[in-house]
């Protein structure tokens, strides 16, 4: 099982900026964690992280393609602010139709107004928010139940 | 560790109720998952179910109660219907202060939208929703995985 | 045939709450013309009264667990001031899948504005509001004249 | 009595129109059930169909002016589109002071969301919606009931 | 000068409609105080009254249109409840741009909310509203004084 | 009969500020054009201009104080740009009960959209707008009028 | 192929009102144009101008009534001001269920912003909207070349 | 004199709960307080406390209930976070139509914007917000001097 | 202990303004009523009454300047019309950091729907709406009632 | 005459993402479709395609330098999700002041809410919304025949 | 060139309010250093500070009496709370004629809703916010630049 | 001292784009302008300018990386369109937590309503509007200045 892991935009910032919402960890150090977790559980992870928008669109169709290299079982995205207006990355992930969960650092709901919705949401199969890097990890775990299921 | 689970209104009909949305599984297949995985991290769950706001209300007291016998450390939640305007229970858990997680079977954000808000999950630390019923799993893990890293 | 009428908030105060909005007649006095009515169609009627939203839920349940002592094989319901507010009811009779009549005993479309909005009208089969207590009854011929016609 | 049936905007396309949404019954199949069930009521209906919100609002005015030939003793008006959106037909309701039965033959409220609104509704007696065509039928015994309480 | 005065929707009731809010006098006496005032400042006026939003539109179009029969110098227009919401009615005073006052005989603004908004005042020249029949008449002195300042 | 008219905000300023909308008369010029046309009609006029908000409500009570200097037996009021938000003047001309017709030189509906809501209209008589200058004259017609029919 | 063209509120006003907007053609120019153009496709096209909506919802209806006189294969409407607010003719397509592509000759998205929405566009094909008077025959071509593909 | 006190939903955690926003006082500290007050002032106070709406409904009714064990002279309700959607508890309030001063300890109007608004207040003689547990006092005190100047 | 209690715009009309929502007595009455409480409680009571909003901004800032002649301990503010759109005066008592409780007469949020927000209530101790006069007097008391608790 | 054609957003997908929304052409097809088409007219299309919004941008641009290589005409654009948001993209419609037609190959009117407005239209000629891809014909059409008529 | 420099509402508290917001220099120790400022540049500056609306507006027409004692070439304004709702200073800002620069000492951007809209601005040349007292020195700059260009 | 100035969306056109809004130089002659006058206060300029907001985004974080090349004191950044809805750049800003001043060259308050928004400015220092290209070297010399106090 492929699964591709999606850092939307300033998440690159993480371990410096407002470290008491977003924890100290570096973007890095959440990546090595999931590799670790991923690998107990047989499943291999790729990473992408990009600030701009058409790019992660342009990701997420590598990943939609069937047969190609960069092509992936499903797909983990934490869009970043891209989670609150990118109608572009929505419409990527409902083309390409590939499982998809958002997750979230920080509680989107505990913060100011406009981060409370989510434009992606419908069109992923589920979403984690507020529980940390944490959340990255029960997402593969998430998508391995299922394909445990199937 | 102890856990307090609660099902809200309505989730006594799982099973029955929409299955191609909630699934086939009753409520105590559901409670028998979430306890087996607990025993394996050695966690405790107890389960309260009810339809009556002002029940699931003095439920969180008394697991706010410390040192009576419905303590709990945490709380998993799935309030049903009255995630969207239940402020009474919201209360109860702000008031309480217990870490709680929300959790929903189906991805409340590809719903109807008055589903798509949730007045629980700003005094919640975090929601998972759409990841069935798999998410009362992740929401143990994740308490648990907090709890270790204190 | 098996018909279930449910009473919701406040509606035992009728006689003496606002007369000239909701009459004179007493909550029994309209139970006993329902009664009356039904009889003369062979129908069977069951009354069922509470000020609580959960119990109304629980009742709801009841009545759609089909082989029970108290299924029943459609629903007329005046929710009360649960109309306009209560998913928990609405998703209650979503749930259990019986044709169910929301009944209204005043207009509440001549009324304010809060109270013209019914959060239950969409998941019931139909509504009728403002003909007084003899809502119920055309409620009653409606059921009867539906059941003839499959 | 003497009651008049006014069938508002595209009514006319009944039984071809949306047949699981509105049924097979054409026009002439729903007015002839109603007149039979209002000649064992010895209640005399007269029909007024038009597609011309004008002329709709003329023929509620000749019902109004007592003494005259189309004067009537009520009114049951489906006002199709023009529920939504048609002041006219709600000031001509108003002005003459006859009592008015709104009914739809679809349930308004589970349908699109500007079709949720009646702006007739509020100077109506009342409304039946989502029964069907005999809907027609329960507002005519509503309104002889009511002749019969006086 | 030729003045056209528009009688719209449901203004045919006046006498018998609401007369606390429209005052006892019919139409024809209205039309007769206007005539007789015109006529001591040396203008004609003709009435058109009609209940349809589109043969209003059409008797705007012959007032425009210039050497034609009916064909007028400046129109006076109580819209009635097609004051709310006939874009097309104000579409056409904007067509033809002959000066255009709106009359209200009840003051619009201490009435239900939806009647005091007006979407054809911004195309008029101005608009009298509140002061009885009596605004017609302050209308026709108001296009006179104005044609004597040109 | 004595008349009070009122030029609130930035009416002095009349004839110097965007004269393509107010037109080139100075206050002092449609001062005398109404005092001119009072006179004919055998009528009293006194004239009040403020721009403070709580001067313009302290001479509306002195007109409403019977017996008083100030005493008038109406009011002819434009407010300006209070018309818009100032509650104060609503309530002074509410509570002072003496009859009071608004007048707006320009047709402030076909303005900004926050000039289209006036908050003094609906406890006014009635409103004149967009007739320029001749709008104070045809108040002063309307009240006399009016006194005529009592 | 039988294409009937509808023209709605005030298109009878085609060359007279606002040039700089509608152009300097009359309505039997455009329609001159569209034949023309109709007749090199092979295709026949009928005009139907009516100010009435109800009209409208009549000839929708006729070009509907599969076999008689005015029946057609395809719609080409410019409602006109009905455009934004009448749910009649929009149910009137939506009921007669013929292809129907709707025009409008100026760009309705650049100007006010109540003309920014059309209530007929979600049951229509599509939409051209801003293209002048050649609107008319890119809908006529698309009807074709959708006729051509079958 | 009898006064009924209704403590609703979350407020028998007063004095664990948020105390820097609702003092160190528990409810029984403050219905002490209350009745001392009472005693001085020669009023009967009884005390309810509930989390649960529907039962709240039921003890109004009783207090409504003239000649019965629970009838009183008038309610002091801090109704909770039910303050700001249950319109049962209006209902039921506005139904018996009993004297009603509703308390809040804190200022609900310097708090989170769905707390500014009561849904309560409508139906109650008036509101006392943000004087702390001394608001109940203040409340009793008025309901003393409105019964003694009858 | 020195309190300042103000009175804002119309109030000075008290006593002949709509008695039947305000009350026969005069603000002189009312300020008797008052100093006569304050003098019991040994408090020192001061009265301002104006309809310019500057001038009772101008007011709090004196009494908010310490060891100045106007120097107060404590404010009771009915604005008035003010309450609902006054920023000035809301800035005005923040800025001074005085404790203010303000008072209504009237109900407020038993009235119009621009009436049921204060805009000055977040900045203020608490609020007394709908007491009548008494109000005033029970917000000395709990400003002596506070004051003795530090 | 050069016409630059843009496809935005996740338009690379065309073909296999939702074939009964968009078809199962690919824009490699369209294209061919295009260029054949415009060929028979003597027009010269270049294409553009990018995900990434400030590319398009830059494109437009170069569209705009009058004399450089990239220079056009006109411009046809479909800018995918970025309609709905992409202030940006409209600035730079506007900004180049080049003749501009916006083509949705679905009909965005018939869709989701957020995909019924587009930010673009009101800088553009026109706009061809639900006519397949045939929308991109009609639109060389247009600008073909506008070019003829200059 | 002489500049107006005007302080509105509460300014003159600066010093003693919030000094975490706006500082600690009183509204003396701020117009001493625009003054030295003011004369570096060879710019003659005037202060006028009022708490009073129309005070302010009577001040703005001053500056604007071309000839007059207290004519100027430029104002500066800070509005305080009446930039909010104040359409009477904006109408004397735009009636008058004169360039005007609105300054706000602190980011009313960064603060609650209501402060985040200015009613002013439209009608200035431009604003300057956050940027502390020294706000009305760059502004005082801007005027000078802008002169000096022509 | 080191000051980044970013040019965002579409600033590039600057010269040829509407210069009766943003003026006749180029962005190149604004560079040279705020250049020299930087030299003048010693400070150092750097100056970025790109259409695509990831890379305004991943600029800025440069600017934050401090000891880094690119690494600023602040920023001084004219957004372009992207000011009205990326909350992409709104979240580096705020993440790199460097003094920045946003600048418009327009009065933003003067324009179209989706103008009147900057979802930027809350985390901004301050914003200067609409004082033209003298807008960023006031921005200069405020930073300069604030530099200088500390």
């Amino acid at each position: 099982m492929k699964i591709l892991v999606i850092h939307g935009v300033n998440l690159n910032l993480l371990g410096t900026r407002d470290p008491e919402v977003y924890g100290t960890e570096s973007l890095d150090d959440i990546n090595g964690h999931i590799e670790k977790h991923a690998q107990k559980l047989g499943v291999c992870v790729t990473f992408f992280s990009s600030n701009v928008e058409g790019e992660i669109v342009d990701r997420i169709h590598r990943a939609g393609a069937k047969g190609g290299d960069d092509a992936s079982d499903a797909v983990i995205i934490n869009p970043g602010a891209y989670t609150h207006y990118s109608i572009a990355i929505r419409d990527a992930i409902a083309g390409v139709g590939i499982p998809t969960i958002e997750v979230h650092i920080s509680n989107i709901y505990a913060r100011e107004r406009f981060r409370q919705k989510s434009i992606i949401a419908p069109v992923c199969r589920g979403q984690i928010s507020g529980l940390g890097a944490a959340g990255y990890i029960l997402a593969v775990e998430a998508l391995v139940r299922e394909a445990a299921q199937k």
